[in-house]
């Protein structure tokens, strides 16, 4: 029979919070499918908490989540030391991406599409904030991730022969673009923030700008796609090329 | 000076509860983007309100969203009487989507993509509520949409000489799957529960069974991507075709 002491109750709730993840190193992960993905990943896994054990009462009280799950788990923050970035694949960048649910829903697009690594600046929400851990469906556990300064990012990319895609509304058509797989050299695709797109900084760094066509082409309905959404349809289309285009 | 009276008050945040929107017919638009695409659109607005002259407090009294904004409108929820079904055109049809975040990007991907038309299950999360407004981002005003019975639906565009698509897990590669674009006849694309993909019952009824395959195929990764994500990429899939496919 689990227990949980006062301390042990203060430190959990502190997790909701990215002060409370920033002085202990942890991050909370909840749910019966999650915590079993946590206990089975390379993350350090430190404690589990069942309301079975605690009570539904003692797990609300402690769970993140408005709807609390019969599982709660503590776990380590990676230490973000080992290398991302090798010298082929293809990665995102995330630029300043600030919802949570589009931080999660991002990661969990680049696990479906086997994306070799995922890198976010400093202006995006904390992947270890509660929201976007359970956005991940459990992708935190399998993508790399790393916050980095995404203009050096993009110069080490292009010294290694790489290149940096960015969608733009005035982008070329992506379906009328050569994509690179990044089988020979490393490959970012720049997802840009929700409502202003990517940075100018950045954008300076970008050597292909794409754009996902509306249709029928020139139509003009929606400004723009929500950036989950272009990102999947711009990484689906990278991946159904390097898969050898079919149809 | 507009001013807002007590009973005015407590009309706007009855429309934050469904019960509210179906008693008085009304719901709630803000921000002072989607209230001038609502003034734009074919919706009738019955009021506007701006917190320069109502007072922010009051503002953040009515208003249905964390982060107040400096405009809020009530407007009627159209009749739905109107038919939305024809003879030929691209149809989405939603089989209990119950996360408003992912309702709102769906429409907003309709929008972008030139979608006919919209149906939704009984047992989708309501489209006027507060969330999926603002998920929107004013395709909710152009974007056709119609809440039916998914199965009648489904007969009535195979009596037509239409297709069912629908994404499963275990489905055909999309990319190597024919591919109709409605030109001809209507196609409707079933898009399922988040938790549950698609019902047994409308299940039945979808006559092409795609996916979207992962990378590299086979791999085992996440297990599924996210609802609207999946919209997204299938309906892009449609498009490109049907814009002649390129590269």
């Amino acid at each position: 029979m689990s227990t949980i002491s006062n301390s042990e109750i203060k430190l959990v709730r502190s997790l909701a919070s990215k002060k409370g993840r920033r002085e202990s190193g942890l991050f909370l992960v909840e749910g019966e499918k999650m915590v079993s993905e946590a206990l089975d990943s390379d993350m350090k896994v430190r404690r589990v908490w069942r309301s079975s054990e605690i009570g539904e009462d003692t797990m609300a009280h402690i769970s993140a989540l408005t709807t609390p799950s019969p599982a709660l788990a503590v776990v380590e923050i990676p230490s973000g030391d080992s290398p991302v970035l090798s010298d082929t694949g293809l990665y995102l960048a995330l630029d300043d991406i600030r919802d949570p649910g589009n931080m999660g829903t991002i990661l969990r697009i680049a696990d479906w599409f086997g994306i070799d690594g995922v890198f976010a600046s400093g202006g995006c929400v904390d992947l270890y904030n509660p929201k976007t851990v359970q956005a991940t469906m459990g992708a935190i556990f399998r993508v790399k991730f790393k916050t980095v300064d995404l203009c050096g990012l993009c110069k080490s990319v292009i010294s290694q022969g790489g290149s940096i895609y960015g969608t733009f509304l005035s982008g070329s058509n992506i379906y009328e673009s050569r994509l690179q797989d990044g089988s020979d050299s490393p490959v970012v695709i720049v997802i840009g923030n929700e409502s202003e797109g990517i940075s100018d900084e950045v954008a300076q760094c970008v050597s292909e700008r794409i754009s996902i066509p509306p249709f029928p082409a020139g139509r003009h309905g929606s400004e723009s796609l929500n950036a989950a959404v272009a990102t999947a349809i711009t990484v689906a289309e990278f991946r159904r090329r390097a898969a050898g285009g079919a149809i």
